[in-house]
């Protein structure tokens, strides 16, 4: 997971209950990227729960970290993996598990799910 | 949980059948609160389980507690661990769960978790 | 669980099946009793679900029990853990459990649910 | 499960992968039955879901054997029971659940499930 | 599962994080195919969840794959398992499950599940 | 609208309100009868909305009537002219529509809709 | 309309808008009465629409209205046209509609509406 | 609407109730064709209300009708209005209305609904 | 309409095509205020449908106009009354319809429409 | 409606059917484009439904359309009306409705709706 890029760093703030692990879930569904093959428009929603160890995920932040996908060319299987490992090192969770339902493309839908640790 | 401000205290009575575990669980989808950065209001769904021990929270008193939050400025990660705490605080049950399910802001929605013990 | 009163005792008919452990299920949206605090009308949906022993709760007798809590003041918690009570006198089952999923009152919902052993 | 009688017995086919255990699920809403006490007729839909062994069952004869149901007078526990008899004695199966789910008569709905072995 | 046909094989492309086990479904719809015995057309829904070990399923191949069974005759429960055994052949995935959720014949539908390993 | 054959007449009672005009509707999503070409099963769901005059329909003479179509070989357009005319003939109202929604045979589902005048 | 019994009156507070035509709905899912014939309880959900000429019917004093048919042995059609009858003298709106839809008896669902004028 | 070509005529059966003005409508949610420009298979629900006349549709014919789709190349707007043509000729209703709602392509939907006369 | 105060005057812009007549409705569903005679908290969903003439409301400060009633002591027939009365004179619209849908309170939902002209 | 910018000019083909007045709808749940104000992304799904008189909308001509607004900063009532001129000017239909339905900012959702003529 030792990546150098790091398109939009996502702010944290301190977990306010640190000692306690608890779940947030954040539910996306204005992602959009682009199709490297094709170059037309990809949608879908991402959703994206961890427990924070000491810091917490900045919503505001969150929300341009993924406005950065819009003029991205990224497959599906890349895209959720990427988001999964920027995430973890802006924050450092207990665990995490990052989800993106794609609508269908030629009648077939996609959904890919990874997880940390 | 050594927590001094209690806002609320939440009223009990004696639990009707202290020797069963059994579970009680509220839905409160009239949350309000505002939020600390934008001073804008914010609005959700308060889910509460718990399985009673020697005491069950009054549900006319739980209404009024939820009352208070609405000139709060608190956010969604503390909120729901705060809830978690003065309700554990008032009634000392066997576990309780609390979910907050907020509505979306800037095309995203977050749910926090907590649970004890 | 040595209660005396039992208000309307649910008939029973024998298993057909008693050396298997199988899971009957019934729905009653239909439930209404009266708030003792404010002597207003409650309604909620009941459900039991049970896995026969030796005897079988027949329908219609289960039918006329529910209708006798229509005029009975009991809260929330007692009359799911009473109505747990009584069908497992009427039945002996090899388990048993009840949910009450009541409608809301001051914009919060509640559902208990007990089980026995 | 020594029973003699056998209404309609289901023609079955070779599984065409008898190495793999894999699941079967048939949904059938439109099973008729009639009620022993009232003569009245009752509705529901049977859930059949099993893991083929050497055998599947002929989805045209199980049609026809969820008909033969149609002017019999027979309790929904002893339908439930029965059905998974006559199914498991026509293939064999590694297991099987039958799920009945009958439409409400004086606002209660049942639900009976019953799984061999 | 030594197999000699192979009608349509789906393309690969080397799967972007091998060392991560996550998961792809697929949900196609739009899948038809012929019953052998009638001539009939055949409808359902086919669902794809695999964990891609060093190869991924490209969409377009296996949108192609789907569509070569649109002439063929074949019984749903070996549809389910031919597609199994395809496309584990094509991608030598950690785990893969396939579900054929299929159209209601004469009031009865049928769901079919197989798994790999 | 001359018909002699009147298999189930319907009982009625006095409207209790006759002078004005308001409208009763039932829905029946228990019906079957029979298909005169396979001799196989149909299903639907009949719906009957009626302004009444001097009559009402009794409701459980109105359900004995449909539980008549159950041994009847007969087609759908036939069914939904036939419970009219019937209807109509049992309490003369000021006006009436039956819709019968069948449920899919082929893949394809059957709605009639007649009305009187 | 010369309706001697007015069993619970309902109370009214002037129109705050009475030159504009404005409409007013309450539902009320939490209807419950007694069938006349059989001694068995009835639901239903009770839906009011009208359009407040001086007066305005105050939520209260209607849902105390709605309380008293609790225990009133009386047929759906006659129901919904005493609720009419009775809120029409309470308020004289421009036009109210009354609708009662019935939860199934017998598998058979009953909805009456009346309006006035 | 002179056309020569007839692929499918479907066949007819005389009306039960000639004189009564009536509706019957058929749902078929399993059409496909093929696009004629991409060669790629097309899905869709085509959707049929008509008032017969003299004749009505026999539903079989109809089924094996649709079915003379499966290999055409044929658009959206071409198709839905060759089926009214061709259903008109066949039963020559007082009126008919043809829908076809298709499945998404490139993120898009598209319905097509035609009107005789 | 002659009314003097005006709580929170809602910012315009000019309508980018003021010679066609169109639509715009903005739907709120976090509107919240007081309840005059309990001081508790009321909560429901505003809809806002007008034709904009020469000027088009401003979605922030309309946004802020609602958050206007969060403290406010005022029932539901004067809110919408309200709500319609300052977007009126904030706007000049062809028409505008307003609605406010409140929860359930008592078990009792209301719904309250007014339009203008 | 003079416009002079046309951004994506969309292609059209022949009518098949001119004679005769039928409606094509095309459902667009992937639109999106900027706010001129925040340079946040706006979404939502954009609704055409037109008459073709000589001329028909191509799919795939409208899809490259609706992704020049991608990038475009544009508030929602100048987009729908645009929108509406631009597919009018292509295709000149007998009539034609374009509605856009645009995802809540703020907690405020808002529809747009234009037709010509």
């Amino acid at each position: 997971m030792a990546r150098t890029r790091r398109p939009a760093p996502v702010e944290t703030f301190p977990n306010p209950e640190p000692r306690r692990e608890y779940v947030v879930e954040f539910s996306v569904p204005e992602y959009t990227s682009v199709c490297p093959k094709t170059s037309q428009p990809d949608f879908g929603t991402i959703t994206v729960a961890y427990a924070p160890a000491r810091l917490c995920l900045e919503m505001k932040s969150l929300k341009l970290y993924f406005h950065s996908y819009r003029d991205r060319g990224i497959y599906y299987e890349a895209a959720v993996n990427a988001i999964l490992a920027d995430l973890v090192a802006s924050c450092r969770p207990r665990w995490m598990e990052v989800t993106g339902a794609f609508t269908p493309r030629g009648g077939m839908a996609a959904t890919v799910t990874a997880r940390y640790p």
